[in-house]
């Protein structure tokens, strides 16, 4: 318990939090476990969970362009693959808290992994139990969205120079 | 007052609020006023300060590239105009609540112009005051920072096929 309150408190989502509030939000999360191969979610699905990773790696495969661009060389080149794993206190399925959407990646377990899960009403039911704790995850979660749409922003800039010089060069 | 209650409550920022949760936001709020052609904010520069349009037009230009790709037209073709104003509840800057991060796009005041400006510590110093109401606007404003990433990662999957497709064309 106290091993695991020491992980929860190393993620961007919950940093700041003293262990009493970890505590608390854990009383309205899930510990669930997947095996190895597990699918954990599927790009595409509608999702109400986030999870936050306690044991193991999972693999995030994200779709790169919106046609199928493969060769024959078996090698999946329209999609890109990255690693989360216990020991970069990852977090992944955050944007469920916020808004009922499809997943924006697949993720699979690549060994045998330990979850906390935490399903948006959960989430919701605790901040109106106490709006404090509720506002400053909120707020940490925020921020960890503006980062990334900051990031995305700028892959976009740095996509269309390419595709301007390409352009203006045939 | 009573209008410019009504206003704030029609944007994403102060949606479900009540009239006198809308009250004690504007406590923390400056009214300010810009003449037609006054840059409000510059695209590079640091910011703490989100605006809300009570009365007025802004346009919007955003860098679309990292290189100058104008070419003797006299248009700049690098970049992407658009227009904000009050008919449309428009709030902008809203980042700066979350982050000390640089302005990602130039604002010019179009028509003579008022917001509402609300900063970074005055909104936090609000939200320690109230954290129900913080909780309630921050969960609008990571809503609507969600959505805008879910729209740029839209954008970068159409950028990738259009890069992927001529690629392979050449």
């Amino acid at each position: 318990m106290e091993k695991e309150i020491a992980i929860l408190r190393e993620t961007a989502l919950f940093k700041d939090l003293m262990p009493e509030e970890i505590r608390k939000v854990m009383i309205f999360a899930r510990r669930v476990s997947f095996r190895a191969d597990d699918v954990i979610m599927r790009e595409g699905d509608f999702g109400d969970t986030l999870y936050i990773i306690l044991e193991g790696t999972v693999e995030v495969v994200k779709r790169l362009t919106l046609i199928e661009l493969d060769d024959d060389s078996g090698i999946e080149k329209n999609k890109v693959f990255t690693r989360l794993s216990a020991e970069q206190h990852a977090v992944f399925g955050e944007i469920a808290l916020l808004e009922d959407t499809k997943r924006t990646a697949t993720i699979k377990a690549i060994t045998d992994c330990t979850f906390y899960e935490l399903k948006k009403d959960d989430f919701l039911r605790m901040a109106a139990e106490d709006y404090h704790l509720g506002y400053r995850i909120l707020l940490n979660l925020s921020r960890i969205v503006s980062t990334r749409l900051r990031k995305a922003d700028e892959d976009t800039i740095k996509l269309t120079t390419a595709l301007s010089i390409i352009l203006k060069a045939s």
